[in-house]
């Protein structure tokens, strides 16, 4: 579980850095479909998975407020931020939380906390998906979406 | 992991319908980004799963033509066949397989095989997030990606 979280943050990264190249109106410019403009985009990455994994562990929710965190300079620090605070959680996490009943206030539904878990890592790289499409109209190259070659795996002997 | 996949073949399988209500030539107008057309990236994703798994199990490769597949429902039933030959192994599946190296012929990488059924996980949802984008385009309301609510995951007890 905890690779595909290692190779989100490594791409959200990436998509920091590609996007200081962008002007502030093109990444605050509204766009069809996804969560609206870029930057907010990257921003609702940040607030879904902060306000999930503190929602699995019963953390009271944490409100912000995407005016305050309108460049990239602020949202790289704010997912640094957020990120050394998830990371040990996902680093203890086992398979035997996989089944393990989850209530967040802010969902009505019954979850598990395994659920929760790949819900928050497809949710991330389904968002980078429409950051590539986004990029490419702006002329840029979308940071790369593999997996392999990222140096995240160790093989055997 | 096999959860990852059953909500994948599900998404899948909820674009295969939405799209049905797509013209063809928009299903095969070139776009910017991604893989190029809708029915293009439904064929890559399955292309990449069916290579990648086969190859992973040391199967031969097994190449398809595009040209051999520009329907919806010609794409459906090659994910139907394919789904069905992959399932078992993934069913059979053990972390045990994670850091055990995996050698494709078409790649000159050594990877392990739990980093290669990350990538195609991965892979599928980026392009189901280019999806999302396009379909917006057209004035349809994309599939959800939410991997919570799908009746995926069983609690305990």
């Amino acid at each position: 579980m905890l690779q595909l979280f290692r190779y989100n943050w490594m791409v959200r990264d990436e998509w920091f850095q590609l996007c200081r190249q962008i002007p502030t109106d093109e990444l605050l410019r509204e766009r069809i479909g996804g969560a609206g403009s870029i930057l907010y985009t990257l921003f609702h990455i940040l607030d879904v998975e902060y306000s999930w994994l503190r929602g699995i562990q019963e953390k009271p929710d944490i409100q912000v407020e995407f005016e305050d965190y309108k460049s990239i300079q602020q949202l790289q620090e704010l997912s640094d931020t957020w990120r050394a605070e998830l990371e040990p959680y996902l680093e203890a996490w086992t398979s035997s939380l996989d089944h393990e009943a989850a209530k967040v206030p802010w969902a009505t539904g019954q979850y598990t906390k395994g659920e929760i878990v790949r819900h928050v890592i497809a949710h991330e790289i389904h968002h980078m998906g429409q950051l590539s499409i986004w990029a490419r109209e702006l002329g840029l190259r979308p940071v790369s979406a593999n997996v392999i070659g990222r140096g995240l795996f160790k093989q055997e002997g």
